[in-house]
């Protein structure tokens, strides 16, 4: 199943994608797609449902985020081994953990507008895990019982501003920074979430193309990982660290998005995004 | 006007403080300190109303964190200018940002839970702005009318698990970690944020003794920095920092919090917060 919302920014109406692509409403079946939707009965609850027996949406909406409400944006930095080795770096022990301000989130295709003085704007295609029940000090083995579906990420970053400071999160938070979708797919319809082609083009040009097998920690070692520390509720987004291939690490020079440049990118299975650079 | 929340988690009830310390139901009034309320003509209606025909609480009880639905918790590093001179750090060029997850927020005198492996458990006493209007590239002289009011926070730290990873958030992001309160009081209550005197004690023993005079950048000049990156919105708590005396700091040899260790902190008008070491 793939849920999604749409409509205008901050009035997105649930709906569902049918077997043709379209989509169909879900107004009156549930008020959104809200954290509590996550749950996995409210989801199989949603999967029982026939696709053509809702009301057909008209194409050509605008994709919000995918799920309303959401608590915490988590990233995990350099987790995947050929990223680390093209940057030079040694691969991680443990996790790297950083968040994403929650005003950074945006529709799938919504433009990326870049921050006043903003010189060195990136991009990087992530895997995203959104969670579906409260998780804290979870085994690996349970993880994926608590991951209520995946999303296409772009973990987008001003890499002057992440690197101006120790800390990440100002390059990484800015406004725009967070498209997330254009859907929420079901854990269901994603078996093996470590065998997923990832992809990234800027204006037409291959940029990353990677695959979730060269992780360095696994999306169920990382919901693991991350509860020990901070309880996982319902709505929460993690992104699981992003392929080789971003702008910063591109010789012999960087290569920086400018206004005009667009985005595209996806993975296997969940979709595609589209972004302009404002 | 001090506004609160009481009740068992998650079944906070608003209240206002009245001239005796005594706490006032605002049921009825408002649902809940919820971010809409925090908007000047809302705050102002709630301080023209005369704390004595509001329906008297009964002591002794628990305290929630002072604001719902707060969306984002943005702290400031080494913002004190004797702090980064005991550290031994050079004062920062610009505002270190970086965040704090939600999950972390607790009532004042909420239980400190170490989290498993915990071994380095740190405080921070530091004046904390609440939001009231949506701020974006604001002036440093306009900031101020952003800001519905000011609390205590204590930013619990847990120092093996920040410096662990370049990023800190792990550290300061665990369940407990965030203790708000007692009350927000309203800026008209605090008309020079910069003139506080700001104390931590660990069981009895003075740690923290400090002002926000010493501040490197002012709460004014904070809240219009990070509104270049991330849009501000009402209920969005940013911690400014803290003056000297963190446990990491102290010499010969560091200090951290123990299980049954008693900690106290307080901001002069802002009232005190008490937390156990579970």
């Amino acid at each position: 199943m793939k849920l999604c919302r749409y409509g205008e920014p901050g009035e997105e109406r649930p709906a569902l994608i049918d077997q043709t692509g379209g989509l169909r409403s879900l107004a009156g079946v549930v008020g959104d797609v809200s954290p509590e939707v996550l749950a996995p009965a409210r989801l199989a609850a949603l999967a029982a449902i026939d696709p053509s027996s809702l009301p057909q949406v008209d194409p050509g909406q605008r994709l919000g985020v995918p799920v309303a409400g959401i608590g915490k944006y988590i990233c995990i930095g350099l987790n995947y081994r050929d990223h680390a080795e093209e940057a030079g770096l040694p691969v991680p022990d443990e996790p790297i953990i950083f968040l994403k301000a929650i005003t950074a989130l945006s529709g799938p295709d919504d433009p990326i507008i870049p921050p006043i003085g903003a010189t060195q704007l990136d991009w990087e295609a992530e895997l995203a895990v959104i969670i579906g029940t409260r998780a804290k000090n979870i085994a690996v083995s349970e993880a994926l019982d608590h991951v209520a579906g995946y999303c296409v990420a772009n973990d987008v970053s001003e890499r002057a501003f992440q690197m101006q400071s120790s800390q990440w999160d100002k390059g990484k938070g800015c406004d725009t920074f967070g498209p997330l979708g254009p859907w929420l797919v079901s854990r269901d319809e994603v078996p093996d979430p470590q065998n997923l082609a990832i992809w990234l083009d800027v204006n037409g040009r291959r940029m990353q193309c990677g695959t979730t097998r060269t992780m360095v920690f696994s999306v169920a070692e990382i919901v693991a990982y991350v509860s020990r520390y901070m309880t996982l509720m319902p709505g929460d987004v993690i992104a699981t660290g992003t392929p080789p291939g971003v702008g910063m690490g591109m010789r012999p020079e960087p290569v920086y998005l400018r206004s005009g440049d667009v985005v595209e990118l996806g993975i296997e299975g969940l979709g595609r995004q589209r972004q302009c650079v404002a």
